[in-house]
């Protein structure tokens, strides 16, 4: 009815390639005067596939996590294949029963992003289902999980502070259970150890990877009275927090403090003033959980190269 | 074999509520003895749901966006429905390819957030699922849609400068065939003509809705020389990247120039100067558009209340 071939149709409904704009609307037309809707469930049933990704994030909100998603996205265009986004919010519980869903819609892969259920559950689940995860060092046959060097991230950044006559360093940490958090810590620990800068247990204050952390955190140490000439926090959003703190009390970033972060979220190029931070390549990082999870469904064997972070100096630190 | 009912498996499968803890673990147990896999797509053969909603979004990255995805996802939680979500990244075609994935994989609704099809073809699409849209206003048998009403935030922005006795407002303009930038440029020119403010065409800058958009929206207006004590931007990320060019020219906020955004993202009351905006109350959106598609697949008559913008008044703006 539409005058393309069964082929056509197939690549429309299917998404595997692109259809000309006229073709898509004459499909589409014989699609309506049919009042057709094609059974993909009912294919499925034969080829035992979905078509479909199950992404498991933790929030649709946070722009790190949007980082990763869209670069998932972006590795299954036009492969045929569909993510199906889902999200734990940081609840071990609902993520185990929002895999669940994924998995009883017959997903043919996971990307799971971070999250607090063990990795042990991780690999029982790979037995029914392929998994590639961020956040996790999983090695299984059905299963895959790389970290970003989050440790190496930190020394970097404090390597920067110390380059530049910072010895005073405060350090805004993370939630002491998340790893990421906790490796961010040992690596400004440790590189102040190894210039023999004494240690200021004063100058760590607690932060939950959240704005309101960082501002309160800066308000417990400009109130402790600890002198300090540069602030390192656990992640962006602290950093946002803290830097309004400083603006409160007409603190100036970098000419009174200096300021390093974690992660590069999109909007730290847009921070008065830009901020000097530790990139995490997500969107990257999502990319290659993409790629990793069709390679790990075809069968074939995974070579993945893990990127790194790298500091990215913009304008909140300043030599003291 | 997990010494539950069968109504508890089926609880716990499904999504439809809460399963204690201990029961979760005996039935994980038992499915993973028999290596078993409920398969959802031979159910929903029988009784023709999947129990999916599908998302079209635009951007998987934008808060924006993220705040209403994250709106529905809410409202779906323990209805036993799980959100698919796709992006269509503002580009028709692709929008309407990865509606057609979402109809194949018998999504029981669609949510729509904005977007570039024509409203025509969305009522045809109605006729193959239920369908709530936002920032469309669409009515149908199986359609719903509406907008927030960007014109009156826009006047509430300029009213809000104006009372404050600011008159040399300049505008940075969103893409024009965005209907809502043609709204908030409708609703500043508006007020300023009803207080009987000479009209500059000069200070109306064209930006794009990003943050680089709006940084050299205002670079072009300080290069022409025209006075301007307030800035209103046609959404946050145009009023950051507007706020960066003044930090770099050393023109201070709120002192010198007052800044309004438009949209309240999560970013804005982190901001230096914490950002004076309208807010879209985009999370509660979500929610109602959630709600509303459930309401609609079980055929119940739809009362949608529409909520509105409401101006947020925090530090980038003082009185002349």
């Amino acid at each position: 009815m539409a005058g393309v071939s069964a082929a056509t149709v197939s690549r429309l409904l299917n998404g595997t390639a692109k259809v000309s704009e006229d073709k898509r609307q004459a499909i589409e037309d014989a699609i309506e005067r049919l009042n057709y809707t094609p059974n993909v469930l009912a294919q499925n049933l034969k080829t035992g596939s979905s078509r479909t990704i199950g992404i498991l994030t933790q929030s649709l909100v946070s722009g790190y996590f949007a980082d990763a998603m869209a670069g998932v996205d972006d590795a299954l265009q036009g492969t045929g294949y569909a993510p199906l986004i889902v999200s734990g919010h940081w609840h071990a519980d609902e993520e185990a029963e929002r895999i669940e869903l994924l998995i009883a819609r017959r997903v043919d892969g996971l990307v799971i992003l971070s999250g607090r259920m063990k990795d042990e559950q991780i690999l029982k689940l790979s037995q029914r289902v392929p998994i590639v995860a961020f956040g996790r060092d999983l090695r299984g046959a059905r299963t895959y999980g790389f970290c970003l060097d989050n440790y190496r991230g930190a020394c970097d950044a404090v390597e920067h502070l110390v380059a530049l006559g910072h010895r005073d360093i405060a350090f805004i940490a993370g939630p002491p259970d998340h790893r990421d958090a906790v490796a961010r810590l040992a690596g400004y620990r440790d590189t102040l150890a190894k210039h023999k800068i004494r240690r200021q247990p004063k100058l760590v204050a607690a932060g939950d990877f959240s704005e309101s952390g960082g501002l309160a955190a800066v308000e417990r140490l400009l109130a402790s009275g600890q002198h300090f000439s540069a602030i390192f926090a656990a992640n962006d959003l602290t950093a946002y927090g803290a830097r309004l703190a400083l603006y409160r009390r007409g603190i100036a970033v970098p000419d009174d403090v200096s300021v390093v972060g974690f992660d590069d979220l999109h909007s730290s190029m847009y921070t008065t003033p830009p901020l000097t931070t530790v990139r995490q390549p997500l969107f990257d990082v999502g990319q290659r959980l993409g790629r990793a999870i069709l390679t790990m469904i075809r069968g074939e064997p995974l070579e993945l190269e893990v990127p790194q972070p790298t500091l990215v100096v913009r304008e909140s630190v300043r030599a003291l």
